[in-house]
Formats: C-alpha cells, structure tokens, sequence
C-alpha cells in the first residue's frame, strides 16, 4: 500500500477522516491552485440520518487543483504507478487473458467512444476492438453518413458532424440481454441513438425535444419498455429565446423514449441538473443522480451547499399522471412538473422522490439484485447506498438511505461481480476499492471496515465495469477500469494522450484484484457493458426482406442507366467480386445522379465498396446488401469509381467509369 | 503442410507449375463464376529474357472467381487455417510480444486507414492501437476539421469529408528514419497528406493538380528530397471535360511534391497506370509497378496482354528536362513526357525505363541494401528481381532483370529482414512465403529452390511488414501481415467483418516463421511502416512559438469578449482544470462567433475540450495549445459549453454559458 492511501482497515472512522484530511492538504500544498480555501468550520450537518462531518466534504475552490487529474502526477504523491495493494504486473495464476490465434473471446464489450461518436466493440478478455460502430459520426470506412438512408438519418436527427456518446445500453427481455439493440446518448446534442445489433448498424437516432444534453441513460428493467435519457443541462422551456437571464426558470427534463418508434413518450421536469441514471430491475423506479441543487449558474454557486438530491423516478406513477392528463405540453411532448414543490409530489405516491445525499454525487448504479442502488460521492469519500423496497414504504426518502461506507476520495462509479461485493472506481486516489455490500449496511451499526482491498490503477478512474455487472447474474472473473489518463504508461504520441483502460482480474475471494494488462484507447471511451457471446447472434450476409420496399436489389441484368428528368438520372449496377455490373456509364454534366448498387454475393466478408473520386461518395456494401447515394455530376470528365474494399486479387482493376459529358 | 499447398522444396519448377494448375482448377470447379475460361495454349512467350509458360499466368476471365478472397473458403480448400507448416499457436520459445503493464512497446507501427481516411499508431510488438491520427476525415475526439486551422485545410484540398490512404512513409535523412514527418497518399481524391511527428498532427494536404487517384507513395531516399505520388487512373489531361470519349488519350502522372512546401514541383505523363512505387536507397532510381500497358477501359481489356512494364524513373535525369525547359505546363505544373515513345526516352539516358515483368504485377518494394527491387507478380506466381545497378547500365532494361523466384499463387508484397530474406505475401494461397534473395538470383542457373518457409496466414494478405525493413538496416524479429479477410478468426460483429493483421515471430535462422497473434482491424489498414522507438521524440505540450503569429494565446485575464462588427463578435477565453477564464458570454441572434480558446496549463495530459451543444462546435485544446473556431449564433437561446476531457473531479461542472439574446 502506498504511503498516502488511508488505511483500508482501520476500524476508526475519524481518523479515517482525519487522513484524507491530511492527504487533501499535502495535495493542496503540492498543487497550483490560484483559489483560496475556506476555513474549516467543522460544522456537522444532519444528513439522511447520518452524521458527516464537513470535513468529509472537499471545498470546491480548492476542488480545481486538488481533485484534478494531473494533481498527483504534478505533485508526485499520487503518482503511485507500482507500488499499490495488488502487484500491477501479469502473473500466471490467473486465468490467460490472452485468446490465441484462431480462437474467439467470451465477452462481447461495448465501449462509449466519447466525443468522437462512435461506439466501439471489443472482445473481452483480449481487449481487442474487434469493429467501430459510427453513430453521431460520419465514418468513411463504412460509407456511414455517405449512402442517402445513413445521410438523411443524420441530417433529420439534427444535421451534426459529431456526438458525445457517454452511456452504452444493451435492450433486455426478461431482465437478461436479448442482443437486440444498443442505446446511447449524445450528451452534445440531446439525442439518443439506436444501434441494431443484427447487423452492428446504427438504425435511429432522436433528437430528444426540449432538452440541449442527453446525459445519463438507462433502459427500463426488465424488458426496455422505455429508454430513458437524462437531460443534463438546464435551460429555458423552450429554449426560443425567453427567460435567457432568468436562470431560476431554467430547468431540466428527465425523458422516455419508445425503444421501437423512437418517440420521446414523456418528459419529467426536476429541480437541479440530472447526472447518470440506472433502473431498478422491477420496473418501478429509476434512480438519478443530480447536482447543483442551488441552481446556480456558476461552479462555485453548483457547488455551494453541502448537499444535494439524488432523483428517484416511480415510472408507473408517472406513467398515470400522463394518463390522467396532468402536464403541460411542449413541442409535442407532455411535461410532467416532477419538481419538488409540483403537487404531484405531495401526495401519498410522489411521482418523484428527492434523496439528500452529500452534494455532487456523481453516478447511481444498481446492483444485480436490484435491492440497493449504489450513488457514488465524488466530492464525499462514500459511498450512499439506497434500500430501493425501503424507498418505497418511507415518507421521508432520507430513511431508505441504509449505508455510507467510506471508499476514498473521489469516488465515482461503482459495478459489481455477482458474489456480494461491490467496485467503486476512485479518482483522486487512482485507486479501485473493492467492498462488501452487507458489511457496508452492517458497518453503520459499528461492525467492521466494509472495504476489503485496493488496487492501484493508472490513472485517474471514471467508469469501471465488471462482466455482466448490470444484469441480475453477473459473471465476474474480469473487470475493466476505464482511466481518464494514461500519462507516461505508453509510448508518447503527441500532447494529446489516449486513456487507458486496464483489464483487472477479480476472482472469487477476498483479496484477488490483480492488474493485468493496460490498453490504450482513443478518448474519449467513456463507459462500457459487457454480454456473453451467447447472447447475440449478429448476421453475416443481409436479409433483403430487411429493406424490401425500401430499396430494390439490382440484379446484374438490371444494370443499366435510367434518364428520369431532364437533369436526373438512375445509374443502377450490382457488384460482385472484381466487377461492376455496369462498367461505365454517361452522364451531363450537372445532372443528379442517383445511384444504387446491390451487393449480389451472398458469402460472408465479400464487402464491396463504390468511391467516386473528387465527389465525396462512398459506399460501403455488405453481400446481399443494396444501398443508395445521390450526387450531382457537376464538373464534365471522366471519373473512375473504384471499389475500397479488397475483394479479389482483380480487385486493383475492378473498376466503372463515369463520364460526365459538357453540357453543350 | 496443408494438402493443397505446393511443395516449397520441389527442385522440378514444371511439377510446380502443375500443382498451381491444379489448385487452379479445384479451385474454379468450387467456386460459382459465370465467366468462362479461356483455352489453355499453353503459348510461350518470351519474356526479360526468361522463359516462363502462359501457364503460369491466370487467365483474367477465370479470376474474378479464382483469386477472389473468399473462393477457398466457400470451396474449403484455401481454408487452411491451423494447418500450416508452422503452428499458429503462441509458443513460450519466442520473446514475448506482450508489453506488461506500465511498460513501452520497443516500435511504433504506423498503420494506414484506407477508406476510414486517418493514420493509425499502433505499439510493436503489443499490437495495441496507441492513437488515431485523423488526416483526410473529420474527427470528433481531437476536433480535427473543427477548429478554423484544420477545417480550413481541408476545405483548400478540395472540401471532400474522407479519403482513402493506402502508403505511410517515413521522412528520412541520411537513409534512416528522422522522425519529423509521415506523408501518406489519398487514392480516392489525388491527394497527399503530411502528418507533423511532433504533434501526432496532419499539418498539411495537398490536392495534387492533373491527377485523380494517388496511388503508390514513396519518399526519395536517403534525404527526402521528394515525396512521390502516383497517379493511378488514366485520365484526359487536363480532365475538364474534353476527350472523354478517347480513352487513347487518357493519361497517368508520377508525381513529385515538395516535402516542405507541399507543392508540386513536376509530373512525369507515362503509358498504362501507375501503381506502387519505392525509391531505390541513392536518390536516382524510383521504381513503379504499373498495370494496363493495353489502356484499356474494361477488366478484360487490362489484363489482356501477358506482359506488363514496370517503369524505373531517373529522377536526376527528369530534375534536368525540367531545367532544360523540356515540358508542357498544365495546371500550373511542368509535365515531362515519359512515355515509351518520348523523344526523351531515346537518347543514352531515358527519364523514364519500361521493364517488362508478367502481366499486372503489384508491388514494388528496394531490398535493404538498395540493390534490388522486388517485383510481386499478382497474376504471375513469381517475384522479378530488377537489379538497379545494371539497370543504369544495360540499354535493354530487361537485361537488368536477375531472378524471377516463383513463391506461390498470388504474390503482392514483398518485405525483408535484413539477413537476406525477402517474406512475400501470397493473397490467394493464404501464406507469406520466405525466401533467400541469393539463392533466387542464383536459382536461374540451376541451383536450389529459394523458397525456404511458408507460414499460414488468415485469409488473403495485402502488404507486409517487417521491423524498419524499409531502411537500410531492418531489424527482423517481428513481421505483421495486413490480412484483408478474417472470416471466422473472431467474434462476430456484423456483415462488415474487421480485417486481421498478423503478428509473425521471424527469428533469424531459415525456419522459424510463428503466428503469434490475430489482431482484428477496422477497415481498411491498408500498409504500414514500423519506426523504432528512439527515432521519434514527439511533445507533451505545445511550444507557443510553433503557432506565434497566426494564433494568439489567451491568459486568464485577456479572457472577454469584443463586438468587432454588427454582427461579430470575438470570445477569448483561457481554460484550465475545472474552469473556462469566461464563464458566461452574451452575443446577439445572427453573430457571427469568433471563439479563440487557450489552454494555460503546462502538464502533460491535461487536455481540455469545448463542445457548444446544437452549434457543431468541438475542440480539443493540448496543453499550452490556442485553438480557434468562427461559427453563427442563429438561434436565440442558453446554450451551454462544456469540456469534454476529463480533467478533473469538477469536470462535470465545468462550464460556460453562451447567452444568445434574439436580435429584436
């Protein structure tokens, strides 16, 4: 253990305090931080029925400098690379991570990509990316964004470049993954997309009414009856211009989404700005955590008071109020008042319950039992740990608060191996501590350190995710720390860094967490979940009946060029292995060309491509897949489409040619 | 040793031959193709002096079918994975190619992104991808294309959304690696790109005039004097629309650019199209596979002939018909005639040499001591050894041919480990053939069979690479293969399969060729140059001084905002952990937003974003880097910018408010 972790097993809360104190200062004194602290007051606040002292709390002046990522390596006393619990090299007890030549990988895992778009897919435990799925993105690759049906998606779902996927969802039937779907947010625009996992294909994507971030998400346990996706930043209702100086009339929305039609169903209006959710494996509620309850407009003003409500949605009562007609409409979408003053908060079945909670918690995961949802402190050294039964028998919901165990600093995200332990990711401390769930609830009666070890992680932890740790049955063996910062544990490239996930083996017993490999990966991989090769079952060719009716299949006997206006022409071609159905074509200059190609093979991994130089096209055609661009030829010469995808040692020569005639 | 694969030792090249036929024809009698076969004439042509029989040709009819990637796995009998003449399994016996934890690869690998338009840095022998290097694509997580500098750059080089690199090449002085810069083609739009190794940054493109497709990419040895391009499709010069319909005027370009100014200083115009091209290591000779000597517009057409001509270009002899004036200017750029009929061809030294190699051959790759240049066959079982030495010297460039080793069905690429031993990539037998460069030479007078190894690759390689084996002084040890298929070798992930680079352990003796590692690829890694580690020496931050000048650099305290028009409006911020120097910011309806952003801290791996959420608004901002973007406030609202890098634990909280207030 290095020097500067508390103790893990000392039995004296106090003094536990009194060493993150202590390692707060040395990190202060280490660190640049041009903002004065406040004094300590050592004011004890009353809080969900448990005492904390302030000094649980870390000071948000101080918070820029002592809770930044680069505060240890700056300072060097953070910087524990090596020396931690566990040894951070791979040994040969442990089952092999590696998966030889030829063999494929257990776990599929699905990893956020952050703001570059895209969702990435890796197999586990190998840690290989296996294929990038563009979501938000446009992708050459794969010609996503490129064919008329990819392009006017993207154009319809707001016509952005670029998205900021944070939070990967696999669709449940019976509360396991049914390997139908994916879902995930774009926090930079509001929306949440869909990804069809039949052909490992963005399928829809919805900009989310009346809100500007779509942060946390969650489907509804157990049978994604709704997505739910948490609107983070607070504006104006509408956002048209009114009330811009008016912070205080801002608000945020929690929203329902229909997983088939991708409509926003309804809207939640809370008090505060919406985090990360997770549902309950019932049906019944679905927890938020929240900030900035003092609805400030600043970061000082966010972080203010010492407390702050983590949001308990009870969908059924919403799903009434709805029913019964109790909201306001806006841009089509019904707006239930959710806020803490709404009087459908007064009753005996509050539509939502307001849980105090140290201020700025930062992540609610539910455990697989679905008996305590886990709301990791961030700015606290705890963890709040929700008893979701009790929370729906108490009036007061600071008493379904049944646990708080300390952690160490910074705690963020916590998952879950199934066997009674719990895995919260550590920030500052650089550090996974890995707790047992009943020893926490005990430890408030003054039963023994709940915590039961630590592992140094490289650097700077923000989700972590063990197999399968959302369903009702993970499978533990494997955990993945996804690291914000990876500092000096790869070769340099340039000042803008990767993250580094590392591959941790937890095992069965108590003191088992064993560092195994480091993985650098693109930012931002924001979050990831992980299912059981068994349950998906992805399609290696298309199903034409898939597009039937909304787009043909071109036979090589129906190549051919159609005029169908004065400026418009069809240019229709299959392709297969080295050829094009239509090895050339003519065209006038400024005329819209509409292509349509169809991939006649039907053997797994033929993928033909169609580039138009100096046009911007290119497709990507899977075997018995047809897909559509249209263009406009307007410059005359002769162009040559190639195929961008290596099919046949003809594949150099494989090639069509577009001549564009003047038009006079 | 699988059944179908020849015998690598066989001393009798007619039985050879016989076998190929064979495994032709099973092949053919497995697969489905509508093409009919020729006769087999079995006329023998003589060819650079050598005999070879049209049999050792395959027919171009019958090759859609029978070179396609997949004809051995849907007939099963190229499908010879696990049962190769090595095991495909990792063995204890060879250094380990895992990097542990905290530990640094020895090599970078640079891998090209075909159509996915970035450059790849992958950790050797890990094979873990370290970053992505956005060159011809928009990029979300380093904001490349979004901020004015690279949007502007890409807008100047033709405004296209992607490209397709195929040729990383790395600047050299004095023959070896300088770590400066990586220049890579654009196939789809006739584009070269150069990538600053400082910064791990695309700095500059440029859109090569007269030409439609870059090709093959070299850098001359041993100074980069030039970058050389190859202009691969034949088209009327200039293409504006004249001659479209005479394909016999159609033309190719070789190219050579500036590597400083990145313009184009001269294009040599030559029969057939150019493919790839390598500089022999003495700064005269660049060699150039090409295909189509018939100039053709169709598949049938292109490989009608038996024979193709590689071309040699002189460069110093090119340099002085430019000086002398002997060229026609277009687009600005002086285009030398190097076609095999040119005046400039016929004196003592012609600019450009014609080598006739069998039919379609593909690759080009100069050994290590810049003697030979190895020329796969593709088409032809055989690799012809051009000895540059006699080329200078005989008057018949076929005279200069030495060796014509037939190594297997399908050759394209040819790599080296500095002992002596060349390793081709055979695309239809599955394999990488290794080979002794002497005894080839040799074996044309009757000696041994130089083929002495072939390992089992899954499925179909393109290029090869070995460690630095593009320098005068390769290291061996590890060889990775650019599988274009891998079929079953993972989990699967879809219609659009990942491609599968290879890790070979190549040792040092005769065999010892071992897989050790499938790596899945996203489409489409095309080639890739491998660097050692201490060649390179990238920055962790920013030096001011590389952007003084044209972008200023933003404190705390010049952070504001200043109305420089009617409707314009210039934002400067600073941004540091936690904090943006401007937390709010009020602009009118309709501004036009000039935001210039600089990040004040000095730690590496605090990088911070800006995302304006409903504005396509994204940059990533390296430490001490200034980052600037101009965009409209069109419509009145709150609009919140956030960071997306994690770079603290007030992160989350990190924030501005952008205030658009409506016009009227």
């Amino acid at each position: 253990m290095s020097e500067h972790t508390p103790s893990a097993d000392s039995s004296d809360p106090e003094s536990v305090v009194e060493q993150y104190e202590q390692q707060l200062e040395d990190v202060l004194a280490e660190v640049e931080t041009e903002t004065p602290r406040d004094d300590e007051d050592g004011l004890a606040v009353e809080l969900a029925g448990l005492e904390l002292d302030r000094r649980d709390f870390i000071k948000a002046g101080a918070v820029a400098g002592a809770m930044s990522a680069t505060a240890g390596c700056a300072g060097g006393i953070l910087d524990n690379g090596g020396s931690g619990t566990s040894s951070p090299k791979a040994a040969s007890s442990k089952p092999d991570h590696l998966v030889p030549p030829g063999e494929h990988d257990e776990y599929y895992g699905f990893w956020s990509g952050g703001h570059s778009g895209e969702i990435r897919v890796l197999g586990i435990p190998s840690m290989r990316e296996l294929t990038r799925i563009p979501v938000f993105n446009t992708e050459g690759a794969r010609g996503y964004g490129y064919d008329d049906q990819t392009s006017e998606m993207l154009e319809e779902a707001g016509d952005y470049t670029w998205g900021d996927n944070h939070h990967p969802n696999l669709s449940e039937t019976g509360g396991d993954y049914d390997g139908e779907y994916l879902f995930v947010n774009d926090k930079a625009n509001g929306r949440i997309a869909r990804v069809n996992l039949k052909y490992f294909e963005t399928d829809a994507i919805t900009d989310v009414p009346n809100v500007q971030s779509v942060h946390g998400t969650t489907v509804l346990s157990p049978d994604t009856k709704y997505v739910f996706g948490n609107g983070e930043f607070r504006t104006p209702l509408p956002n048209d211009g009114r009330d811009v100086h008016n912070p205080e009339k801002y608000t945020s929305l929690f929203s329902a989404v229909d997983p088939d039609s991708m409509e926003t169903k309804w809207q939640v209006k809370v008090d505060g700005n919406l985090d990360i959710c997770d549902s309950g494996k019932e049906g019944r509620w679905v927890i938020s955590s929240a900030y900035n309850s003092e609805e400030a407009v600043g970061i000082k003003g966010m972080t203010h008071d010492d407390r702050d409500f983590v949001k308990a949605f009870d969908i059924p009562a919403i799903e009434k109020a709805v029913e019964q007609g109790t909201y306001e409409e806006v841009n089509g979408v019904p707006v239930v008042d959710g806020t803490k003053s709404s009087s459908l908060n007064s009753g005996d079945r509050p539509i939502v319950k307001y849980i105090p909670t140290p201020k700025s918690p930062h992540c609610v995961e539910v455990e697989p039992n679905g008996k305590y949802a886990m709301i990791a402190g961030k700015l606290s050294p705890t963890v709040t740990i929700l008893d979701l039964q009790k929370l729906g028998e108490v009036s007061d919901p600071a008493k379904a608060v049944v646990g708080r165990p300390k952690v160490g600093l910074g705690p963020l995200h916590t998952t879950f191996d199934g066997n009674g332990h719990a895995y919260t990711s550590l920030f500052i401390d650089s550090q996974v501590a890995k707790w047992d769930i009943q020893k926490a609830i005990e430890a408030e009666k003054g039963s023994e350190d709940p915590v039961l070890e630590k592992i140094d992680v490289h650097y700077n932890p923000g989700h972590i995710q063990a197999l399968e740790a959302m369903t009702t049955d993970p499978d533990g063996e494997w955990l993945v720390s996804l690291n914000k910062l990876s500092k000096d544990r790869f070769l340099p490239v340039g000042p803008i860094h990767p993250d580094n996930d590392q591959l941790i083996h937890i095992g069965q017993g108590e003191k088992e967490m064993e560092l195994v490999a480091d993985h650098p990966a693109y930012p931002e991989p924001h979050d990831c979940v992980f299912a059981h090769r068994d349950k998906l079952d992805p399609a290696t060719t298309w199903d034409r009946e898939d597009y039937a009716g909304e787009k043909p299949y071109i036979s090589e006997k129906q190549s051919g060029v159609e005029r169908t206006g004065e400026q418009r022409v069809h240019v229709k071609s299959s392709v297969k292995r080295s050829e094009y159905g239509l090895q050339e074509f003519t065209v006038k200059e400024g005329d819209e060309v509409r292509l349509t190609l169809t991939n006649i093979e039907d053997v797994r991994d033929v993928i033909h491509g169609v580039a138009i130089p100096e046009h911007d096209v290119n497709l990507a055609i899977a075997p018995q897949d047809t897909r559509e661009v249209t263009f406009t030829a307007d410059e005359p010469g002769v162009y040559w489409v190639y195929c961008t995808y290596f099919c046949s040692a003809l594949h150099l020569e494989m090639r069509s040619r577009m001549i564009v005639e003047p038009r006079d």
